[in-house]
């Protein structure tokens, strides 16, 4: 199975290309810079301002020259510039977008992480990361409310050959309750990141966590598991091959969860989803397994149009939920360059009108990044298993 | 609390120093290196041969120097030099030690990670690691065998007025006989290290994974948390407050995992163990609460003594296990430099003479690292709850 629908990898560099940061440059930056909630422990560098400008400061008084790729958009990253102690500082010329942003540093020719901060695995490298204080960052606070767990599991995989990895959210309550059992949801991370980015970055369990606190969200499962096609170079995507995926998450993955969980195991008890190339994968493995999903979300990447709703579809499809970061579709519209545009909103639109649950997100002034699949997450749990 | 007792700061600093690596310098490097199992993925650099050397690359074209911490013991690590391509590149002057190597790069004056391998919590820091495959590292493979779970829980911790995070690895097959009920292993890192080190570096889960499926051990839960004397510079070791950990292990962390998971929630199956500064809070904390744990294991991280055994300990504790590296104990003896030396071997011995159910284990050729500890925790889990 190649898949040669919408949302391409080319749409997805596009959308990269838009991502951080968009504000115009201020004369007044605040003098109130902290260390970013990401550091390790101790250091006091990078840091963010009220404002939402990042501040680095790498000690290395021999090297020749440091940048970070880091910055407002277009402008290719920040120029340090070294003091009489050694140190390389500079701050951003704007404030970045709140929410998760990937960085790393370009230092005397080779490419290199902050050391004042932690890693995380995305661009298939482990990477740099900073948080912008979100105004809504409380939603994936972490809080005195009852907890999940989030479960390393191994799995046999014979089609590779190999002991896969998956993360396993189970919801607060989980292990208590002997008699409930619950609906899956598989979750998939974006091209370059892996099956760790949804419970780290992503804060999917803290974001379910509080839902459930609220009574805004029914407990379900969650499943993380690597979605192999990062190992085709990115070039290649519109021959991206995901057989060898699904084979993985339908024929091994899933059967291995309904047997070591307590799943509600068939079809309209089971989503799912994916951000970026996560949903590109989602795109062509769910619709053409509606023996096994019934409920499907894409997260930045790509939309369903009617074109999308054959009879199969219609009859075994029970959700539907398209999102995208403001900044991914400045003029509403979604595609890549060349092709003719698609407007996302009036495609779901176009699907309730044919009788689909759909739903239609739009995260306000974010690109493509965590904080919009965050929010996508926060969006689409309360309603994903409802009807 | 303050704890006075004999595996101090000082004694394992003097163990760090004899640290890495101390075999001979050889003239024939075998051309047969490989890339360490650690890489990050499609990463060449660092290497690895068949006689255990490591050779290490990092391209920097501008850089003005590029040091790597690790090296034979004493040499102070590997200098690399500069090639016409801009990569740095150097080999070790000899073969490491068998097993897991913390190190960082020491460039232009400043402390970063080798780009080419993945980071792992140590020295206070996320450090760059290297593995030398050990002869006998078919005890921690990832293998076709059942697999237990590795859980990250977080719990409400009042005392310190924090949502906690602590991993807890659940047996094969815990998920699926839930009539079943376990005994339960405190196990602490070291110092620099933080809660994911055993389940990272020290492969607790697969080395039980293991064990289990040859019947060499009985299932149980092993639970690590993070032991916050981290918090205390080093230098003050000798007056560490464990006080505060000490009510998140015994007041919150315990009644948590015994209300959230299936345990023997009684002292007969309760153990506390720990490597280096780990040992040090076990040697203070277990025996001081011997109406919660029954079993006492300090990995590199001091021993007990006749001295220890009072009526209380005597008819208390089930189990005592005490294991070194064989470079930190060269001449049989362990201490810190210029108080009187003690020989671990003798003082088990005569702890047997008492009547205790007690353990001695050198692991072979390995200094005060993971190997050590992994080869510590193969041999400990068979008998921990044995009688």
């Amino acid at each position: 199975m190649s898949y040669k629908g919408f949302a391409t990898a080319s749409a997805i560099a596009f959308a990269l290309a838009l991502s951080v940061g968009t504000g115009a440059a201020q004369t007044a930056v605040k003098d109130d810079f902290k260390p970013s909630s990401l550091n390790q422990p101790g250091q006091e560098y990078p840091q963010v301002n009220s404002q939402g400008y990042a501040r680095f400061r790498v000690m290395a008084p021999d090297a020749k020259s440091v940048a970070v790729t880091l910055g407002l958009g277009g402008s290719g990253g920040t120029v340090l510039t070294k003091g009489a102690d050694g140190a390389w500082t500079g701050t951003t010329t704007g404030p970045l977008d709140e929410g998760f942003h990937y960085y790393h540093l370009k230092m005397d020719g080779g490419v290199f992480n902050d050391p004042g901060t932690q890693n995380y695995y995305g661009s298939v490298r482990w990477e740099s990361g900073i948080e912008i204080p979100a105004h809504d960052q409380d939603f994936y606070a972490l809080k005195n409310v009852p907890h999940g767990n989030v479960q390393q599991i191994l799995f046999n995989s014979p089609s590779t050959n190999t002991q896969r990895r998956a993360f396993v959210y189970t919801p607060p309550g989980y292990d208590k309750d002997q008699s409930t059992r619950y609906p899956v949801l598989y979750l998939q991370h974006g091209w370059g990141e892996d099956e760790t980015a949804w419970s780290v970055q992503g804060h999917e369990n803290l974001i379910m966590d509080n839902l459930i606190a609220e009574g805004k969200a029914k407990p379900f499962i969650i499943v993380n598991v690597y979605g192999m096609t990062n190992d085709v170079k990115f070039g290649k995507a519109f021959s991206f091959d995901m057989k060898p995926f699904q084979t993985v998450l339908v024929n091994e993955l899933i059967p291995y969860v309904d047997a070591n969980f307590r799943t509600l195991a068939d079809q309209p008890h089971r989503a799912m989803a994916g951000l970026s190339m996560g949903g590109m994968e989602t795109k062509a493995i769910a619709p053409a397994n509606l023996n096994v999903f019934s409920r499907i979300a894409l997260l930045s990447g790509g939309t369903f149009g009617p074109e999308d709703v054959t009879p199969d579809f219609k009859a075994k499809v029970k959700l539907v939920f398209v999102s995208f970061g403001s900044r991914e579709i400045p003029d509403g519209k979604t595609g890549f360059p060349g092709a003719p545009k698609i407007d996302p909103k009036a495609n779901i639109e176009a699907l309730k009108k044919l009788g689909i649950n759909a739903y239609f997100y739009v995260s306000p002034n974010t690109a493509h990044e965590f904080l919009s699949w965050r929010r996508s997450l926060h969006e689409l749990a309360p309603v994903l298993f409802k009807d």
